[in-house]
């Protein structure tokens, strides 16, 4: 009998360091005999990741906050029903960069969508599929928002204003307080190493749990 | 005093004339004096034409009927958002090639996504917005495919089998058997000079119902 694998997720504002603890994540899984793959949202099949440039392009017509939101769920979809369940029924886990407590934050505190709509459209379209562990990566604004800076050209969503991500961290904050079981917060100002020990341990703890 | 336009859709299976009358619709509002506009679904704004090309372009990934269904909405939260409420407000008509008529026929009885899920999100996208007026262009599927077939390159509807366009038909006929008031089947079989002049007359009636 195949168990079914995990579905992990990672969250955070901009420049927290989610890619680099994805990585990190994987490689301590496949240490422990894990099968684990990585992927991310918006994108992670091609068609995925062709609604992801219509939503990151920065352009001249303003995007209606519905729109996005539809477009957010659609490459969900997508995502969902191509890659995410077809591996987890294999037994794989799945590490994904953002889901949809990414919505929440972003169109949800970010925008002001109201949350409601957003459970509406989580449950049209995952029906019960939640993550089973949500590791948040948390720092101040600032400090992610300098090292996303750094990186280069920003995105439609990286211009927005130091408020807009305030509001983004303090719905994350609030999701992971409402249920602190499933998520995980781990302090992403402090130094690369001691958040990697972090993430490490988190995915012993996540694998000894099943054992 | 602006009173608020019209808003007209005009719907039906490939190669009914839609274009055609359409056009036609357009010129006789215009010489009874009516400003309007002439606009299509899914598309309409850039942004929503850009949803519109992932949406047509034929693609090696099956697309979730989800991320369909969802991505039409996108395309129609834009459009409605940005150009078809600012037009109805300045008091002009629209002329719609398709609208939510078309999710119901095309990704509802030609994929079989469920009626109320369609139902939820043009609620969530439309609120209490409906078409004024529905002009159906009705022709049994083997004329109208065989006109679309003359147009070339088929996209990734067109390629779909008889048997879908068959039960997109049935649903549209179903439609406006259940609302006779909104909805007006015109035979788009008959001669083409009966279908202009009954697409004319429709309008006159719609313009004058409003004197």
């Amino acid at each position: 009998m195949i168990v079914r694998g995990r579905f992990i997720t990672f969250e955070g504002t901009e420049g927290v360091g989610k890619s680099t603890q994805i990585a990190n994540a994987a490689e301590t899984l496949r240490e422990l005999g894990v099968d684990c793959i990585v992927t991310r949202e918006p994108g992670g099949t091609p068609m995925a990741e062709a609604i992801r440039e219509l939503l990151l392009a920065p352009r001249d017509e303003p995007v209606n906050d519905l729109t996005e939101l539809l477009l957010m769920f659609a490459a969900r979809a997508q995502h969902l029903y191509t890659l995410i369940l077809p591996a987890l029924e294999k037994g794989q886990w799945v590490l994904c960069d953002r889901f949809t407590d990414a919505t929440f934050a972003y169109q949800g505190g970010g925008r002001g969508v109201p949350g409601e709509r957003i459970a509406l459209l989580e449950n049209l379209v995952q029906g019960e599929v939640r993550p089973d562990h949500v590791v948040l990566l948390d720092a101040p604004v600032e400090t992610g928002m300098t090292r996303a800076r750094h990186r280069g050209q920003l995105d439609r969503f990286e211009q927005e204003a130091v408020s807009f991500f305030q509001r983004i961290r303090d719905t994350y904050l609030a999701r992971a307080a409402a249920a602190p079981t499933r998520y995980n917060i781990v302090d992403a100002a402090a130094p690369l190493e001691q958040v990697s020990a972090r993430v490490g341990e988190l995915m012993c703890k996540f694998r000894s749990d099943l054992l």
